[in-house]
């Protein structure tokens, strides 16, 4: 009963018209339609199918989308069994809405993100398998019906919302933030590994004072362990469900405790906080909680970039750049120069930031366009959510096994540009002043010699002097303050 | 002593250059500069003017920054004055500090955003105005010099993104959250005003079940509700302090307890709890903080862009529109079309709206471009943070003074669009079932008919029944349940 | 020897291991590695799939960027035959290539976009897919190497640029513009049938003066027309190929001519004019004609966003809106709401719209943060391009054929409004001046009464005059100018 | 009578109130309202300035706009006279204009973008200081009507894109096409001064096959190069006028050959080809041409971004970075480091191209949301184009006379890489074979030797080859093709 998902090809569907005894017919309040025999999916879904030929497989709906919807489904038909749903139709569904949550029936849901912007036919897509499926667990002797029962107290606009939520929190926490834990955590011990190791820092990309390469990665643990906080900052309005509002917010249809009772069986199920929206009319007509979490993810993004951007940067060379990193050698890196290894790793998760950027402008447009009492943006909306949660989560992986932990420090490199930089004469500033420190820095410049010479031949200083007041050591830390007497 | 700002421009510059003794020579380490006389600026600051002509008078940095600034140097000299700055010269400092945050000396601070990356110019900016005013101050006896005593234990790489917290703070505390609250309070207060008037509800712009007027402007003010918890949500990391890191983080040329000191006296100065970030090289190196915050207004943003559409599309008419809301009338409308008034208030609203999203996109490419110690792009994440700031800040205040606070419902239209609609049908599936209902209202759109008499004429209820039924009264919220025996 | 190109999921590996004799030994400069028995790839793409785990299934290389491999391969096999490359052994490379453009090879490409930012694994594994059939294909006597032979004269750096303009080039021009071409025709078809239906013209969606909906139709068309012009001029920096730059863009291991060459021939083999780089430095380091054609396609979306919304405007209702259009019924619109019908090709198409507006960005950081001699974002440059060239290309057929075709004036409905509006009022402006006019208007909508009985009670015309002077159908256009004596 | 321009502000208006017979009482179709005696601006501009409080001076409608409202309005007055106007109020109009266009009455013209999405307010400003100027001109015997003679044959909504267009096109001709000219000009000199400069290739950041540092600069100047074919390309579409459309696109109450006569007219007093639009419906309700103008300007923005990022790395150091180029020293760099020169222009570059990415979002989705008969995003999105054009143009300029024209190369450094690098090995692939070429670079690498020390220790070629074999000149181009016999 399994089939490809991907099969929704116009050749394959004529193919299949050749043959005979390929299709049942289903009907709706269109009329007839055929549908492959073999697939519990009914009229609404064969129609958007046809309807929609926009982006093919890869705008298919994301498979999460359709795990939450089973899980919405369940615990629907559970409160519903409380609220008068025939309990051996109510049971059916679960059992068919257990299937989905497995994955099991993912070949069932062909239709993509470009479809109705309210997510119907997505919706009606999962009643209509639901339903048959819960059918055919009866022995098709009880018809199990897509609207009235597995579609009970629910309207394709309060359930579309509902699954986004529910995807969205459940893949920052299942997947997204212990990605992005694991890559803090392994910056964090770059950060303690290096913690002796100082030197030359760079501003403006130019030679500075010199701080530690255990300091420099604590700036990049530091962005992790802040880009956690910041997507868990949006989980108390991304953990709000719609369900409940039904069609416009009022929760026609439904009855009193409904929306409650749903959200805690949701919540039961996940295993995650969820509580039903107390507005329901914003939760319908607006997706800010999305763009907010999108928000968030941009964020993480700008800090992964700079980190990529950083640690390609260091181990750039390996003779004509910086090559104070040595970066873990995967793969063999170019086709025509042997020998070459490059900074792969953070060239694929820097391709993964600038989509993620891109994700927010998209989620942003569809976010801030919705009219009256719905939003009709919601499949691109979570199609892009979900992706960017994805690949941060992935990429995020990915560096931290094939990069973070296999950097080594080239130390004797590191070494060198510290002896050698000319920013050490900062040191100077409190014991000469801060013009004749410049002179000293500018004639060493200039004539290319070390500090210490320029700074003896200046006459601003001995070489004890020099030797005692320019120490690296000293110079990765604020001083203590002793009032002069 | 004040001039105008703009007057930066070549051609002011070379007719003044006719004009004898209009001068003044500074010099630097870079040789002697001519400064106009009546300036406090010296020699960095008119060398950033000369070369870095680009964007003009609206490219000027903004006056939150130079404010925030004044502070900042003011508490810098008081927690200085504890590790050793003479006390004459740091009260003739914190005296000349106070004209800069009163904003009297803001002719004196020409410089544009497009600058040093790092702000350096404008940092020095400072240093040379405060310096030479304090100096002035003390008579012109001790000369307060620019980098030793009024830059004492700072740098530009901690200075200026200090500011940067200090300004977007200030500025999101004092003028958006107000803001956003009259607006909030605007809308929370229609939401109760309009609660008895139902209204036809629509998706997909199409008609739909009823809801409230009251409920649709709920959905509103919780948006701005939650625009206000998104907003303070960054404050964590936006109020922590870059100060006392100096030029790469390390805090070179500090004294211990520095930053911890001037984060509380800068707390003290603005009234706003500061702490001092707890990893510097993050606070210098990256502006996460920022780009989250540009998030949140970004997504307050697409929140404001739904509101105003809403209400420009409720308003539409006079007499071929939606017309159920009556905007004030504020100004003439069009040139050509007497009589015409225009929903402009949604209209700048709207415009403000697209100006934040684009300010996003500035904010996040140059937050994820910092380079390993620094981020330079400092002026220009701030200049645009502080714009999306303002623009929300003042759009509210717009919005609500001269749109939402005069909206006045026509109920008469909005009776006229309930009583005609065909999706009071709804009420019908939970007597009737999906199929039948929907062949009632099939039947009545094609006819031009009314639900009740196709209904009757179909066989499928009674006039009673419908009137039963059909009460929009109760189609705005769920129904108790009542078990059946 | 077909296998779903899908399977790189790390359980599908591990199931077959348990399998004896599942895989074939391959090796590189970085030793062995295991590969599935049945693929032609080998040691370069088998490293790529396990160390880039990264956005799975819908992140795969686009298939349209494999098929330009093929055809890039096949051309400079021919040419260096031309070079010296044995005829053998370059026929058999050929005929490989034939495999690749037809899509048989499909399932040997299983890389996904984040990859090496030069794209240098996919084009590894076409050159492994290549040697390994050709070398099949010879019967496996003589053995085809990667790069001696499949990738002579070349390098990742100048193929992979080369395929993205083969792939964007291809797509414009055989699925773009002809889908482009084809919402045109239909739009301008719109504009035809109706130019004759005069209706009430809105501004600021306010009631304005009138036009014809034919009138309103041609800004549609003429939006398309100009689209078509817009991606047409960015042709020819798009048609540049980068192929003979190898490395660095010097040419570096090729033959004088090659570039011109194999230019040549990729026109003869596609059918569409490319011509070499001239210069090949920016070719491999800069993707500018890619965000240039992205800009277009930003720009195509944009008109597109705006006909959409227009005519889903339009056909809002159907009883409580304005319902001047009645739009193609394709589905049923709600799962609640029986007999509502909704504009979903409006909302598939502005969700398109915000994608590519996504995409954009995307394309836009990426195409900016080249460094040096390469720019490393070119898959998910390429990737993205595409998806907005398909998306656009799809939503325009189905938008097309789903909506505008059948897309029915409702004339009754456009009438009353047209007789309604106080605008008409403007006519009035010539004969009575514009603040009378005014009056007018002002005085007819606070008393709800018409224009002619306004205009009569106040004495500013009579009933002829009105007649005369207010004909929408005068209205539409300017007038001849008759000078007065 | 010329006054500050940003003396708006709510504190200088109540200060005014104080003062006796400041103001004079102006009237429109709302009523009475007062305004200050000494502006020309009349009730319309005096509304919009109270009720639009949003963005403060920053946020005021671009000069360039209003330069070309006055060219506008001179042009329309010529052309009506032609039609009717009576000469001495044309001429009136058109000496009134010519102050307009000089910049003398700026002070004139208050208002900000945020105000009427259709820039109806800004019109209303000319229309109005026109008049009043106009009739002072007159002597104040004869009244000119703001709408009546100066808008005549006009409407807001065909007069504000008109001047959209005018503005951006005379931008891009007078500013932008010289600025890029200069830096493309400066750009190709390099190229050609350092043609002989042959150094060390980057691919990935990492050490590569060399070219001569000419190419490299080559690849900018092609981008500079086709940044102006881009700018160019857009004009066709940017040419086009809308005025003749009036309200809604129909030409009412113009006459017949009114919108070519003024196109024309146009053209002449600016010395550019503008054209009447063939479409006025377009041209009113969309801004695509705007759109597709930032979406080249968006790419000369990547360009720009990756030649500033790329001359910044190559000047990175002094001793711990690559220091290939010594850019020139205009100021000092940092207060705490002295010595320390930083690429400033590089940075004021790239933060100007994140401001342009910025804007386009922003001119992206105005321009998307254009409603009916009219886009009413007019103001910012001409804003955002006007601020681009002229950030580029300014930009360019400061970069080049400040940076590019004084770079340097540091041969000796450039030598030091080259000889240094391993990369060279290249050379040896179609001599020795990749396989054996690659075990040279990696063991030379290992073992810290020289690729020719390693390459005879392996046995893989003598002293004599490798001299031969690899020579840099011999590397920065194709080779002649010379068959085996």
């Amino acid at each position: 009963m399994k089939h490809p998902r991907e099969e929704n090809s116009e050749e394959n569907q004529s193919k299949k018209v050749a043959v005979e005894k390929k299709y049942k017919i289903e009907h709706d309040t269109f009329g007839e339609i055929r549908v492959p025999y073999d697939r519990y999916w009914g009229a609404q879904t064969q129609r958007s199918l046809q309807n929609f030929k926009i982006g093919g497989k890869k705008a298919v709906m994301p498979e999460s989308v359709i795990r939450s919807f089973g899980i919405l489904k369940k615990a629907a038909a559970i409160v519903n069994m409380t609220f008068g749903l025939d309990k051996k139709i109510g049971e059916a569904i679960v059992k068919a809405c257990d299937e989905v949550i497995s994955g099991e029936l993912i070949d069932h849901f062909p239709l993509v993100v470009y479809q109705t912007g309210s997510g119907t036919q997505t919706n009606m897509n999962v009643n209509e398998v639901v339903a048959n499926r819960a059918s055919e667990i009866l022995g098709n002797e009880i018809k199990v019906h897509p609207n009235d029962h597995v579609n009970m107290s629910q309207s394709s606009n309060d359930t579309f919302p509902t699954t986004m939520h529910i995807a969205a929190v459940t893949e920052i926490k299942k997947t997204l933030i212990p990605a992005l834990t694991t890559l803090y955590e392994a910056l964090d011990n770059c950060s303690k590994k290096f913690k002796d190791i100082i030197k030359c820092g760079r501003t403006h990309l130019q030679d500075a004072v010199p701080l530690t390469l255990g300091q420099e990665f604590s700036g990049y643990s530091t962005q992790l362990k802040y880009g956690i906080q910041r997507i868990e900052a949006v989980l108390p309005r991304l953990s709000q469900l719609a369900l409940g509002g039904t069609a416009v917010g009022t929760g026609l249809n439904t009855k009193v405790g409904f929306d409650v009772k749903v959200a805690a069986k949701i919540s039961e199920l996940t295993g995650f906080d969820f509580v039903t929206a107390p507005n329901k009319f914003e939760a319908l007509a607006a997706h800010d909680a999305c763009v907010e979490a999108s928000g968030a993810l941009n964020t993480i993004a700008t800090s992964l970039m700079k980190i990529a951007n950083d640690i390609r940067l260091m181990g750039c060379g390996p003779r004509c750049g910086f090559n104070e990193l040595l970066l873990p050698e995967n793969e063999p890196g170019s086709s025509i120069m042997p020998g070459k290894v490059n900074p792969t790793q953070c060239e694929a998760l820097t391709m993964v930031c600038c989509q993620v950027f891109g994700n927010n402008t998209t989620i942003t447009v569809a976010g801030s366009n919705g009219h009256l009492e719905l939003n009709v943006y919601k499949p691109v909306i979570i199609k892009n959510l979900l992706d960017s949660i994805q690949l941060i989560a992935d990429a995020c992986v990915s560096f931290t096994k094939n990069c973070v932990v296999g950097i080594v420090p080239n130390e004797k490199k590191i070494k060198m540009y510290l002896e050698n930089s000319l920013m050490l004469v900062t040191a100077l500033n409190p014991h000469i002043g801060y013009e004749k420190a410049a002179k000293i820095a500018k004639t060493a410049h200039k004539e290319n010699s070390t500090l210490k010479e320029t700074g003896i031949k200046l006459g601003f200083l001995t070489a004890e002097q020099y030797q005692e007041w320019v120490n690296p050591k000293n110079m990765i830390g604020p001083k203590e303050y002793k009032p002069k007497h």
